[in-house]
């Protein structure tokens, strides 16, 4: 299935379903695929990720064309492996969420320079998967599949339903069956099927995993496996946004949470995407990435100097980011380095105190994986490996409604008090 | 305080920190009063508006200049009682949440014209509440208020909670002491004093207004009461973004939910405005009023030709609307009639059938009230009283994730299996 000529603006997928993507490239061993539902490289089994053709020489005309876009990812199109009228099909529609300036929270961290919060809570379905899941919808469709799956904790599983209701998808989301009833709702809710499995999420993914290669799951487009390519290309927007919503500027600093650490490396592609296409002028940036304690594996590497992952068995209220085998591990660990980074972790104590600080300065209700970048921002500036003078980006990719449970235990009322004035005053709030 | 020449643009209001409104004026009389923190008539006790002088005669300037604004209601600065400058403000920046087309939900109703619905749940803390309240802070800021307080059964506190932490002010909020866990949670995290009442809302509303008349709650903004005629004007922003996102058109329908009925006085009132300062063209447009059954005063107003409404015990699922004696109901009795419209209820079952029919149709998670507007859009449709050849949209106000309850008890997986292809195939999902 490898081509050699893939180059060739000719080939139907660069003007088409694609856009600019040209061909899948093996991020291992550099071998070229056609664009299709693969994932693994044939000759080396590598992971397989998206080459494209951006357009080039008219950096004015591509800023002014992305500028009278659509609010979403897909003002982006031109940079993206969907088609060049993608908003114009059904779509959720996510992306261009805001970029708030955290002054407040600034002020609390010791931070002198600009802070930025990424808010991606303002999506859809509440949490960066919208990004994803949209360009692997439009992935499906190009490939004809039907049915739209994934394995999912959580917050995957209610995007995938919301993003195949929309675009009249049939969907089969596979989660553990013991998952928080909350999740369970917003996941069932769109009214694809939804199946619990008996067993924890790794063997929700094994399972998965068996489904594709068996004739009962064809026509089914697994977003995070056979479309996979396409699926993490979606990341890629919020390093668009983040550059556009600062004025066309890279941030010097940029603090990303790791789950499967996919996240982290595509937002890197994409900073070297716009300055490679002349978006933004080519500066130093530093990349961060952010774990829990309890599920550390990245952030362990790192700090011992090694360039392999061990993995570990996650425990922590960091559900979102609790994957103790990242796939993305070694590249993650690779970005931090080259670019002056780091990868830190904070425990659940802080990820809570994290959630706190950030609603109470910024009035942005973070999931745990918002804590977790939050809550390792301020250890990063204690620690001197973050320079509190420069213009860092923190990101937040959930919502603090999905996981109540994180700050409920210590988050009530101040008094309960009886309707007078008498019950008030004596309750010290006068 | 009444005065006889706010009608000159050389008031300091009228440039300074209200920009285009120049005056409050009793709904009921017409008296005229200094833009201050009051809310009744001190000749008729009758309600406050915000009066303006709206920039005319030039709608081109103005459409471009709302084009260009930022994504948000302060793209409308210059149609709201806010200063020129608001946008550079800290505020949570809600508004310009998505208009979806919604061509799924449209043939499952035989709608044959086109159907939209404003999905209000992108907003920063996932209601309508975050327009109204920007509003409020904005006044709150003016008026030199240094706490912020309302009244609330879960999404206004919230809401203020999360305005109050961006803007710099102390907030202290008011709810029943017998809320559910959640809303307690979100109300409670962004830091402010939250104060549980023994009593329903109708006590909690009876307070906020002792607290006002005395000496504790000086200096207070309660945004629900002493800030209500700006507060108010926050819902305007959705007629103003509907329009602009129809392509600068009046719908021919639009079906509202009713609570105090404030919001759909306040809709009517902004197409009234985009018409007369030529922003879309005059043609007839019809407003819909929307009520649960259990809470549904206007409704029965309206459908036995009544002018007073007549105060209702409520007993529904949709909370966020269970408001027994509205205060705006005779003018939302006023609006319906006026434009051809009507006010119609649905029971508790249509209310959970119409989430999920939103929620498989369109992939939006709704919240009660959504279950409401969508349920009697279908119900208008099927009497006949709802046109479905035109053009007609649909409000959400509020997110799904935050009334689980509604749909928890019917809405979860399809199967539990075993982690195997067998155990797939038994439960006849191959």
């Amino acid at each position: 299935m490898a081509v050699q000529s893939v180059e060739s603006s000719t080939t139907p997928s660069a003007s088409g379903a694609f856009g600019p993507a040209v061909a899948l490239s093996c991020r291992e061993c550099g071998e070229r695929f056609e664009l299709g539902p693969i994932f693994a490289c044939e000759a080396c089994f590598g992971p397989l990720e998206v080459a494209y053709e951006l357009p080039a020489g008219d950096p004015e005309g591509l800023r002014r064309r992305i500028e009278t876009g659509p609010n979403s990812i897909w003002r982006y199109a031109p940079l993206l492996p969907v088609p060049a009228d993608v908003a114009e099909l059904p779509s959720l529609n996510p992306g261009f969420t805001q970029l708030v300036k955290a002054d407040n929270l600034a002020r609390e961290l010791g931070v002198t320079g600009e802070l930025h919060i990424k808010d991606d809570s303002g999506n859809p379905t509440h949490s960066f998967k919208d990004r994803v899941v949209a360009i692997a919808v439009q992935a499906a469709r190009t490939f004809g599949f039907t049915t739209l799956s994934c394995s999912s904790t959580g917050n995957l599983a209610g995007a995938v339903g919301a993003a195949a209701a929309r675009a009249g998808f049939r969907s089969c989301v596979f989660i553990p069956h013991d998952l928080e009833a909350g999740k369970v709702v917003m996941a069932a809710v769109y009214g694809g099927e939804l199946v619990g499995i008996e067993g924890n999420y790794d063997d929700v993914n094994r399972f998965c995993s068996e489904l594709i290669g068996d004739p009962a799951g064809e026509g089914w487009g697994f977003v995070n496996v056979n479309l996979r390519p396409y699926y993490g290309e979606g990341s890629k927007t919020l390093a668009y946004e983040i550059c556009e919503q600062l004025g066309w500027r890279l941030p010097d600093q940029i603090v990303v949470p790791i789950a499967s650490g996919s996240q982290l490396t595509k937002i890197d592609k994409g900073l070297k995407e716009l300055i490679a296409i002349g978006l933004v002028e080519d500066r130093p940036y530093k990349i961060f990435g952010a774990q829990a304690e309890g599920c550390s594996p990245v952030s362990a590497a790192f700090k011992a100097g090694h360039d392999v992952v061990r993995p570990q068995k996650p425990r922590t209220i960091a559900k979102s980011l609790a994957i103790g085998n990242p796939a993305d591990g070694p590249y993650v660990l690779d970005i931090a380095r080259r670019t002056g980074g780091a990868v830190e972790d904070v425990n659940d104590e802080q990820i809570v105190d994290a959630i706190k600080l950030l609603a109470r300065t910024e009035g942005i209700f973070a999931e745990t994986a918002g804590g977790v970048t939050v809550g390792v921002t301020k250890k990063l500036i204690e620690d001197g490996l973050l320079d509190p003078s420069l213009t860092t980006v923190v990101l937040n990719t959930g919502d603090g409604l999905k996981t109540l449970d994180a700050v409920a235990p210590t988050t009530g009322p101040s008094a309960i008090i009886r309707p007078t004035l008498d019950s008030f005053r004596e309750a010290g709030l006068a």
